[in-house]
């Protein structure tokens, strides 16, 4: 846990998704924790602390009546040596809950119209102007009895939790789910000291012109709220004060990323998001892994071959189908490739009620049976795609890839990137899109792809694959270096460091 | 024709579309004039002047004819009272023309492929970046053997033309055409004064990143090659001074517009160009105008009638979708108006050629007959839809109509708003689009739209139809008053005026 004397505040949090979630299976009420980095530095640092609460919400049946039991209320979760709700002194780490439930339709325009998919669509730039978004009055009464009327339930949930802790507090949320929020916790608690880290690209004024003015500009007025709006990369960052100066008038200092608003100073800062190197290290040492890596190796390894992998969600943003086609310009114009190197995404389907999403699942399918079909040789075909999600299969995949390909046309970070990083043994080319955040940061140690050029992408494939060995281990040991000096720990400790200074405690 | 000391050097003018073109009927050649108030702004300059020739290209058969009688020199046309070529000695106003002629494949390439779709998607928003574009080994051979290849010819007609000139020239280079032109003159005439003014959107550079990386590079770095980079609005000139920090690495002045390039700074400049107000008022007076405003008076405005207008190319960047149905929403949500406002669309087929081009006309006429099926009333269909290009039939509609829609997703200036300020009788409504650069100037007489945001133009058309008139009459006498202050003239006299004070003329 970080030291800094701004954690002798209270801690609220606030995210959509929390630390716990609740079932019901034939034993009874089950717990799970949360996965990912994210919700494991959260929950490291609340659980050592002596007040600290986690707002999220409600996502399972399940939690909706353990949320009712609790009238409104916390719950406080033991989390060791097995995940168990007690009612007081826990005799292990222990995490403060509030779970909060909201109306199921508002819901659903908070979360299925606005925050996926059009506030993702905007922030990764994937709307083909021409024809959408279509702006209509369901789009303004969803945003008005969705996300804002969502965003004032939370709000007022964490209000209610700061203001049973004396009205001061930490207050730290996540995302780009709760735009709305800082504001009104500022107004009605102007004491708290508060960040909103945002985890997905924010892009210049062009693009935010696609919504409605009234609600871009609640939205930028909302965040604003904040002491420090947290980004992943500089760009981002840069492009949240262009968007106050330019969409609101507001007065900014673009060298020093500040936003003058009324009497207050709102910083924009940049944190990169990292990942949990000892578990991944931890999850690379299982037997499951060590399965996994031996059939890899057997499929796509033996004698000189080599591997291409990718890991992703089936997101356009992931840019899937522009790097399948690269693939195929490599194989077209270095024949001697074919039948030596193989490519095996592991895809992850995803938003599959989305229709942009599910047309590209069938276009990515397209583009790789066309691929496979025009450069099988020996019964092997070059490209095998995987639909699921498998984190030891993925893991196991990191550790013997000779590159992986990360494409992005935009993505707030891209962890695939670090993980590979970290757990990488063969000298693995990291081939990373300028448009990733973790480009930002790895940039000098990765091949730059650009996404949208598919010639510039095979080329820079054929020089990962061609790279000497030993300029390929050299690179991936810098930005293994980088990784493990920046994992998810310092991601947390860095801000709370800042804010400390920021609020007088250093 | 403006006096300033800067004109005491001779002048050389590129654009891709010169002052005059030939073809060929029963009598022999003729001498056609160009269009337009750009052509008649630079016309008008360059005839009055001693010493001035005018770079283009040879656009029709006929052209390459002249450009290869003249053996790659210029010709002399006298103006007045009719064009025709002289040999010296004219007796009337006169402009010299060079006629440039270039291998037709580079030209398709340079124009087809380049100019004409892609840095017109780029520069004006419209590429559905999941899918499009996807940049290939084709896409750059026509960069190297097209674009570039064109505008080193066209950059070595100029050079050639300032040298007879004995190297120190007044410079003017138009448009998207010819990124790549102002940095090889400066490299071979350093003593040029040389602005290229830039006359559709320039984006931020989220949007020049969907470009390849060396390319934008390549277009920045030659447009650098500029003393003043010219656009119409102060968005675009500070996105462009944005581009050369975040893209080339370049220290810039945002405040004041300036890049700092070598040991040279390069201004960026905003002048918003305008129409020939006295040339439009002698339109309006002509006999088959008024035959125009008759018929379109008895077919649209018996009785309370009201009419909404709408001129344009049928490029996607017009947005003509959306308007339509925002028109729809407004019938909807208002069905008062049914049978009381019509809606006049002529539109001019436009690039058909490019697929997205075409698709976009059959959209339009799907959601107009839909619209129509919907809201026919008494025999009567709300939308016309005209599909011809009919200056004439355009003014008289301009003269008339209760609202101009003008709601482009992009627009670099939009004549039409300000065509519609000046011959408007009616007390017309200019209801205009945030993105049109016409906005930065009028958008305070207007009815903002914002464009993708169809139930806010259907709130914004209902807006304008209901203004009481006195209301509508003085914002239009407002708004004609901005133009014919600032028309097609001072367009081009406040750049040369500028141009003096920085050469140090003034």
């Amino acid at each position: 846990m970080p030291a800094t004397p701004i954690l002798n505040l209270p801690l609220v949090l606030l995210s959509n998704r929390g630390p716990v979630s609740f079932d019901r299976d034939v034993s009874g009420r089950t717990v799970n924790r949360g996965a990912g980095g994210l919700v494991s530095a959260l929950s490291g640092l609340a659980e050592h602390l002596d007040d600290a609460v986690w707002v999220c919400g409600a996502s399972t049946e399940e939690d909706a009546v353990v949320a009712s039991e609790a009238q409104g209320g916390s719950i406080l979760v033991q989390t060791s040596p097995y995940p168990h709700v007690v009612e007081d002194e826990p005799d292990g780490p222990s995490i403060r809950v509030r779970l909060v439930t909201t109306d199921p339709a508002a819901y659903a325009d908070f979360y299925s119209v606005w925050s996926n998919p059009i506030l993702w669509f905007v922030q990764h730039g994937l709307y083909g102007r021409a024809l959408s978004p279509v702006i209509t009055l369901a789009e303004h009464d969803a945003f008005e009895n969705g996300y804002a009327a969502v965003n004032r339930v939370y709000a007022d949930a964490v209000v209610d939790e700061v203001r049973a802790r004396g009205g001061k507090a930490l207050v730290l949320l996540q995302d780009y789910h709760f735009y709305l929020v800082a504001e009104r916790v500022r107004e009605l608690c102007p004491d708290v000291v508060l960040t909103h880290f945002i985890h997905i690209p924010w892009p210049g004024p062009d693009e935010w012109r696609i919504l409605p003015a009234g609600i871009r500009e609640r939205l930028l007025r909302g965040l604003l709220g904040s002491d420090v709006v947290g980004f992943h990369t500089r760009r981002y960052a840069r492009h949240f004060v262009l968007c106050a100066q330019d969409l609101l008038g507001l007065d900014v200092d673009l060298d020093n990323l500040l936003v003058f608003v009324d009497d207050r100073v709102v910083r924009a800062r940049y944190y990169p998001i990292s990942v949990d190197t000892a578990a991944l290290e931890a999850t690379l040492s299982t037997e499951d892994v060590a399965g996994h890596v031996a059939m890899l190796r057997y499929t796509f390894l033996d004698g000189e071959r080599q591997l291409i992998l990718r890991v992703d969600r089936t997101d356009p943003s992931k840019n899937v189908v522009r790097g399948f086609l690269a693939f195929g310009a490599l194989l077209d114009q270095h024949p001697e490739l074919v039948g030596k190197v193989s490519f095996l995404a592991l895809l992850q389907p995803s938003r599959t009620d989305v229709p942009e999403y599910a047309d590209y699942i069938a276009l990515i399918g397209a583009v790789v049976a066309e691929i496979n079909a025009r450069h099988t040789k020996d019964g092997r075909q070059p490209i095998d795609l995987r639909m699921a999600e498998d984190f030891p299969l993925a893991v196991a995949a990191y550790s013997i890839c000779d590159v992986i390909l990360v494409n992005a046309l935009a993505d707030g970070m891209n962890l695939v990137t670090k993980e590979v990083a970290v757990v990488n043994r063969r000298g693995g080319v990291l081939a990373l899109s300028e448009n990733a955040g973790a480009h930002e940061e790895l940039g000098e140690y990765a091949v730059t792809l650009h996404p949208f050029d598919v010639q510039q992408m095979a080329d820079a494939l054929y020089g990962a694959l061609t790279m000497p060995l030993e300029e390929r281990q050299r690179r991936l040991a810098a930005a293994a270096e980088q990784v493990r000096t920046h994992d998810v720990g310092r991601w947390l400790s860095d801000q709370l460091d800042d804010l400390a200074q920021l609020a007088g405690y250093l």
